[in-house]
């Protein structure tokens, strides 16, 4: 069979571009990063377009978030390098902003909000919306994008604000994705508000967990309360894993830590359980299992389910059955190209990815001290 | 104000990514590209997460795709270099596809197409649909998931395959990556077929108009015909034009030429035309605007309309009114980031992009020649 391959590159000629061999670089112009490479044979053709691509985002931790003085919720999306684009697109048209808040949030901060905004003058349209898990839904996206249609954003310049938990940035995430293809959203999160942070906190602690001694050795920013630096820690941690592994092509994940059996556990009682509260059962019901395969010894057992306690988070539910811990397992598998991948700890602030299956004798023995030891504590 | 910058990168220790400066290196391990940059300041801290990503596709153009001898349908997605796998696969568990089609193509070729699984032992599931632009919604998104999750499918080793034209490709396209965050499907469009071919005819000529000079003179290869030869180039080019530009960051796209006027031309007279006739009624106008401004003379205006017509396209359509016109031009300029970026042909295989606004002057004077010469010869 014949058979012939050639590399090219892209070369901008005019406007327009043009493919180049690596020996026949004929037209002058700007170099692409992607290249396609061409294999012809009597078959047909086959074309592999090879594209690199840059992914940048922000996370800001920010203090009075609120407070007019505050650019961070109107240009926490701009970066240093691009500071004079406030200064331009303010003074040639009003700044816009779509919003979209979670009912409850709407309840506590929403009139702060508009507050914020009009001293602002910024032309702004709120969406307060029930993101529940209950609630979460493709029809909350439709909403979501025909109120965006009806308001009119430019999507280059006007990203769109969500303010809420995960399942409101989820919503408003993909909702933003669709909408003229790809619009930016920041996500928000109100800090330094205890109302709020409580909820936080609950998805905060997971990552506390499998780092609490960095926490402890970390502890040179002077004048930081507890709940800010806990905060800082989390949203390090969680960066540390997510940037190297954007798309998730590695799924050995120990963000995945306390998402193994609270999925199917969550679903089963909503909407008696947070979600947070529902992950720290898990993550409580894995200590045991990395006790009783010898990752953890009874002291530090011991002492991570204290702290569990200590932060008011259930440890046990009733719900949390040994078919149900079976059940996810299995779902794991199927969807995670054929190796469990469980993340469990193996000591105070260190964890482990495990391949294997757990044996039933390992789960049932588990599952057995775990309901002896906290069924009567664990329940708040 | 006490400001604080670090630039980060990301190691890999078992199993567990850590964040390092430059300067400290004390762990040993696998190095992420990507990086995260912190800013510390009184106010709060700011994280900028840069993280690199290569897209890779593949585009294949292959003869008698339905001969059970040929392996693009089933493994076209495979590269030369995961060969291996299409074995691996094979021998552990059937091979599983679920497939959208096009009812008309289904009416065509869904015999054949069943014919072909079935020889090749493959468990498959065909939802053939209406994938008109009238019934382009997202209850037929919501469909396809609906019927995907049912069937059950492994994203990342079982593709969904898509045979139709544009508006199938963009359902399954948006269905496929909402499908578990990212299924990788195929995209099918029948070549080598008469009928089907027509319809892609009219695709491809607007790539074989801004590049006639290149197909002359790229007539190399013995032996195929004019319709393979044409595809082929159409694909080239359309590649050239997508492989440097995958996110659509420059908007400055000679793909777009015969996409200004064509989608509110679309819309109005719905289903009337096919979306290749709403594109080249777009174009034979632009021909006009091109002539008016001085950047085609008579001569080249004519033969482009002339290869129009002989390709049996219509070149004028009484409900694309001077109106409507402008009203496309004024939302392309809302949506395009205040710049008309309008690609217009500079002569025969060729093209360039506009960025000021047109004149009513010339705009009316263009329309007017437009409909004096091409009303009656122009409608099919």
């Amino acid at each position: 069979m014949l058979s012939n391959n050639s590399k090219f590159n892209l070369v901008q000629v005019k406007g327009t571009w043009v493919r180049q061999t690596e020996r026949c670089q004929s037209a002058q112009g700007k170099l692409s990063d992607a290249k396609i490479y061409e294999n012809k044979s009597d078959h047909g053709v086959c074309w592999t377009v090879v594209s690199p691509i840059v992914f940048t985002y922000r996370v800001i931790q920010s203090k009075n978030i609120l407070d007019p003085k505050n650019d961070t919720l109107l240009w926490g999306h701009v970066g240093e390098e691009e500071e004079e684009l406030k200064g331009t697109i303010n003074n040639s048209k009003p700044v816009k902003r779509f919003v979209v808040i979670d009912e409850t949030v709407n309840q506590l901060y929403g009139s702060q909000l508009i507050q914020y905004f009009e001293s602002r003058e910024v032309v702004y349209r709120m969406l307060p919306l029930p993101t529940t898990e209950e609630n979460k839904c493709l029809e909350l996206v439709t909403k979501i994008l025909e109120e965006i249609h009806q308001f009119g954003i430019d999507r280059r310049s006007e990203p769109i604000i969500a303010i809420g938990g995960g399942v409101c940035l989820d919503v408003v995430g993909l909702a933003a994705s669709l909408y003229r293809r790809r619009t930016p959203y920041i996500k928000m999160a109100l800090m330094k508000h205890h109302g709020l942070f409580e909820l936080l906190e609950a998805e905060g602690r997971k990552l506390l967990l499998s780092k609490l001694q960095s926490c402890e050795s970390d502890s040179g920013v002077e004048l930081e309360d507890s709940a800010t630096a806990s905060t800082r820690i989390a949203i390090e941690t969680m960066l540390e894993e997510l940037a190297p592994n954007l798309w998730e092509d590695d799924l050995d994940r120990l963000v995945d830590f306390g998402h193994l059996i609270s999925p199917e556990l969550e679903m089963t009682v909503l909407p008696t359980l947070l979600h947070g509260e529902a992950v720290n059962i898990d993550m409580s019901f894995m200590v045991y299992v990395a006790h009783q395969r010898g990752l953890l010894t009874a002291d530090e057992k011991y002492r991570i389910i204290q702290c569990m306690l200590g932060l008011e988070l259930p440890v046990w539910h009733q719900e949390c059955t040994l078919p149900l811990v079976q059940k996810s397992l299995n779902e794991r598998l199927k969807h995670s190209a054929g190796s469990l991948r469980m993340p469990l700890p193996t000591g105070l602030g260190r964890a482990e990815i495990f391949h294997d299956m757990i044996g039933d004798n390992v789960l049932c023995q588990a599952y057995q001290k775990w309901t002896a030891e906290l069924a009567s504590s664990g329940n708040k």
